[in-house]
């Protein structure tokens, strides 16, 4: 890693061909991984508005705010950054589930060695 | 969503133009995220068989296993997929600091709403 980005103290996301970074985003108070999404510059910057998390939807081609239909928004406890500043992690606090399947987390299946699938008790999420 | 992959029990990674999806790593003992990456279908196959993480380098094009050069690897304890199966979650047991920098974590940094950014304590960190 050769352009500093991992020493500096400026906010520099590096932003892929279509304009994203990652977003990993936690729940603040338990550390569980809720989902994962994307957002371009224009999402940070709702998001760093308004407290709440904003995404990009690559199939939609839509800014989006979580919650806006659901009604399960995330309020936005703390924004991290990683080494390379292409990836950021949402701590929030969640107003409900995270899924659109309704689960807490979206991450509710384990993956077995055969190719298949288990689906874990909802405690065992994210 | 409209193709079934939030509800089946069978194991579809739906991989972008560039072959890839999300890898978010975790410390399966504490839950702290560590690190983001992109695994191709060979990766997670060799991930699956070796038990160690393995990803694809998208700045190198390349394959490779976390801690081939460090020692750091990371020995996988459970693979997770998220509803539209476009991101993996890895549960691992690290033999050592995740991030290239030496840190436990790539996510040692706080945004600020200034655009600055807040190196954190280690303890803090993921």
């Amino acid at each position: 890693m050769d352009d500093q980005r991992d020493r500096t103290d400026l906010f520099s996301p590096r932003f892929d061909a279509s304009g994203l970074v990652t977003a990993i985003v936690t729940d603040a108070d338990t550390g569980v991984l809720l989902m994962v999404a994307h957002m371009n510059a224009e999402a940070i910057a709702l998001t760093q508005q308004t407290g709440q998390a904003h995404f990009w939807s690559r199939s939609r081609a839509a800014m989006w705010r979580k919650g806006e239909t659901s009604g399960n928004g995330l309020t936005m406890v703390e924004m991290r950054v990683d080494c390379d500043q292409d990836a950021l992690l949402l701590r929030v606090t969640p107003a409900g589930p995270a899924c659109h399947t309704g689960r807490r987390s979206c991450f509710y299946r384990r993956v077995e060695a055969d190719g298949r699938l288990a689906f874990l008790d909802d405690d065992a999420q994210g």
